[in-house]
């Protein structure tokens, strides 16, 4: 493979996840390369110069859409900023791929969507990691295999180790709630693993456990939910904050003729311990750890994608919209206190 | 012990489960001896004749309950007896296990509870075994020690073995839909781990995943539910007519500083296969495989309560009621489509 | 069933395991009547005239087997007293099962044959409990069946959880070493899943990791062992006294077409603790807490097996000849240091 | 990082697990530098023009090693080359990784050490990865933390899934037995695991299940061994190539104050089945699956030791002379019958 070959990628927003894909793209996906990094902070400019493989830094999101030698750009910026950037860079001529969430407003993602339907030539997905997980991958292959019949159920968890420091009580004013920020992937799963259903109604419900903080936000630190979907389908939902064991993130599938659970045990590696305790496996403390490989196929899928070689796992932003879609309206019922219609 | 000691039962109806009952108390619970059988079904008393050692049999309750050599009935007939049956047993003098549920109505159910309130020296008890399961038990007693600080929710299923006869089909029409026939267990294991909250609003929702004939009952079979409490705790529900491998009934609490999950995985016994297949495990078949020493050891309570030794772990009538309030409501819920406040 | 018709017992010796066998034929065996005891410690009969159903007590083992009201005796003895108890019973016409072992000494083993050869109407049961454990049980079932092809290997193991009083070590002058007192069982298990071969070779080792004084006594507190069969099969055995988990008695074997293991984690139950440990179960803490239903399996396969239904699962005094002749040969290899040929 | 500091490394041979290394040293191992390949076979190094980025070509590892770009031979060659490979790339300056086995014969391996001595700047590793394995690594980690007090019994085992092409028999003539082709990973993880001791005495015993053609080898299919050390550390080997559900290799390690095992059930990945068959999972089909990372890491760690930030863990040759020595013995004990004193 000559380099010329390469997607020439831009990295922009270098937080610690950012720093992660800009290492994958830099180092583990062959058909990439990074090329440029952009980010405010000089700091994360620093460390690009010190980590990457001499990539063009930019301290402007416009200069580096500028860049004439950037074939695509790689969002991990704040959320607010999502959707105006995604414009932006399909504006410039550039394959997008940007963190999840679209937008934590639907019609702003209905605005992105519209724009992005002029740039059909432009790959653009949002980074809803769990699909190009090995475990989440599988169980689609088996489900479109037929290995349990018709899928009719999905339940899904994203659940946090307890951060005593609290980071996300203070970032509840901007996160949207514990639905959009966490339950949005489990929303993703279902209707990825339940062929791409509609909702027609949702119940949430939730509970704060140990952060007070968060109730002058009208959030919770715990959220319970179900969705029904047009079809008939169903999911049921839980997101948390407080779990004492890890991220325990994992997911079950029901179908007519059996079920798939993705996950249930959230060891960390394959070491059982025996002691005075009993038996016990250690589990995984963050999302980054558990979905490390995640990051990385995704990136990966997403080069292939360009290239024409398109597995359709990624989530397009039609799958964000309803994401977000499903995700206000689990907030919404969280506050008013009763099923939500869509 | 002397024979003397021993509180005298009599068993009523004789079915599959009302069998298993008369053998533990037949055989199996020192303290207790079977005096008397009770049975419309000449086949049933053939049973009893041939199997229990020398009970008097009956095929009136009305004689039974006459019977003085007789302290407790022990009532394993159809749900729609149970209440009138436990009245009168009391009326009569005697205790009474009463198989669940109290009774699918809330005012019968009140009823019972007003008229049992005129009896306190009368132990009365409905049969919500899980309670006496080892598991669940060890689960109750940990959360009692704070292993796991405050539980906060509960999540809970009973599924079944999808039965290809379609039983529960024909039985529809009177066992008042999945989630008063089956999901009140879960009901009740919620309210007992999280501390007997009462609650406040419910929603469910459900899927016809193989059994059509369901839909002209408004029954489906599967279904999904949130219960919200009082006290801000949370439950969700899951039941289901229709799994492949087994009955499969777990439960999980989650607390401020732990969890503890009861019966994940529905091994039947500890056996592992290594086969082309990968590695796995079998099944409990059903809930009788279960639960068969919940069975026992509910019998042994009840014996031990009626002699004074109560460890208060038997699910009392305001137990029931509440059960089926909720369960009430999640029917409600379930033919409306929308939240029910209680 | 009629009194008349159920097999007489007197139980020998009220230790511990005594007293559980005691209460199993008391109140759990529907075809068995405890009818007397013998012990020559006063507490335990005093313990047998509080607990159990009236039985004439005896503290002298002759007065016992004189009583013409006793079909069966239930030898729970120093394994000294093993073999000429046995004898002594079939001499005075009775039935009778025997705790392991039939004896340390191969002579005194053949001695009990050649005498119990002339009682061929009586039964003469070792109490290898395992093979009457659910678990062991199944598996022995699915390798009649063939689910595993042709089995050619065992992998067993008998670990305690460490006494840190320990017993074992005064014990250790009259236990006949590690491999007599608990690899016995494995080798039992193995010989029973194996087709019952016969021993060609035996290599053995072990470690002193915390009871120094074993080492007076020639013993050690973990041992491994391999055995060879004389029909090609393969038997690796692992023997502790060290365990910090609990009692972790688990067995594998190896089939050409499969393979099946017995109880790898010995949880005590269906319980999993999340916690900032992880994910843990805990385990069996005992022998007694393991084989429970074993315990009370084998004493109803005893009665049945006296009633003509016999199930022939019970070790028969060949199989415990075998296990003592094996045993034996194990403990000459570990104090010589090299294989020993049988 | 500019190139000029990166490792220039030359692989030889590009077999399955060639291609493998060069893929991982070409595009995963941020210090290396892939530049030269060797291997006589033309479609081999056809591949490496094709997947390889520009690495130089040579069928002659001679002129491989007079290549002065090149700093580091990565040999993945038949075992019978291995020895004198290792020598000749130490006498031309360069560092060397050298897959397993150093040799199959004691003497030779000798002489490897000994011209190794002359060399003391330069890095030469035997690949035995699992010590990069992330589980094995965390399970050395923990026994280094003394999680499990004082580490005294490994057992650990090497099974293939059945080849019913049966390629290992053909390989018979030249792999050295299973034992030292198989087990030598178990002898390194043992003596790794239990502080590097020496073997003092072995017994190896084995069956031939389904390959009779390993017969006139004095070959077996399925093999189990004892390793007692001179520390009085003992260790028990199981090596199989008939395993029917997939690539079982597993560890486990037994201390005085607990017990950790690495790998027990070899799950492919998060995935469980739940079908009529009970819950199942998938197992690892090969060393290849099971062994993904510690291939990578290896590298990595290989990569970081030349530069001087050598975190001790892979093998040295004095630990593959080691390895090979107690595997000759247990070949020796298989043939001959009886325990080999070392």
């Amino acid at each position: 493979m000559t380099s010329a070959a390469r997607l020439r990628v831009g990295v922009v927003g270098l937080g610690r996840l950012g720093k992660r894909h800009a290492e994958n793209l830099a180092y583990r996906v062959p058909g990439a390369a990074l090329v440029a990094a952009c980010s405010p902070v000089e700091d994360e400019l620093t460390w690009a110069r010190e980590n990457l493989p001499e990539p063009r830094l930019y301290d402007d999101y416009g200069a580096l859409l500028a860049d004439r030698e950037v074939d695509a750009v790689w969002l991990v910026t704040p959320s607010s900023l999502h959707a105006q950037q995604i414009v932006d860079a399909l504006q410039a001529g550039k394959h997008v791929f940007c963190e999840k969430p679209l937008s934590l407003d639907v019609g702003e993602c209905e605005r992105v969507l519209a724009e992005a339907a002029r740039y059909p030539h432009l790959q653009a997905t949002i980074g809803f990691m769990r699909r190009f997980d090995p475990s989440y991958r599988d169980a689609f292959d088996k489900i479109e295999a037929g290995v349990i019949g018709r899928p009719f159920l999905v339940r899904s968890q994203t659940t946090d180790k307890n951060d005593e420091d609290g980071f996300f009580v203070r970032f509840a004013a901007t996160s949207g709630g514990i639905f959009l920020d966490c339950t949005v992937h489990d929303i993703d799963v279902a209707r990825w693993l339940l062929g791409k259903p509609r909702a027609k109604r949702v119940f949430a419900a939730g509970a704060v456990a140990l952060h007070e903080g968060l109730r002058e936000y009208g959030d919770v630190d715990n959220g319970v939910a179900i969705c029904e979907f047009e079809g008939g389908q169903l999911a049921m939902f839980y997101a948390s904050r407080t779990q004492a064991h890890g991220n325990d993130t994992h997911s079950e599938v029901i179908g007519t003729a059996g079920a798939l659970a993705i996950g249930r045990n959230p060891r960390v590696n394959r070491v059982e311990i025996f002691d005075a305790s009993g038996v016990r496996n250690e589990c995984t403390g963050s999302f980054f750890e558990r979905f490390e490989e995640a990051f990385l196929f995704e990136a990966r899928e997403f080069v292939d994608a360009v290239a024409g070689v398109d597995a359709g796992v990624g989530a397009s932003l039609g799958d964000a919209l309803e994401a977000t879609r499903i995700g206000v309206a689990l907030r919404e019922s969280l506050l008013r206190g009763g099923a939500v219609d869509l």
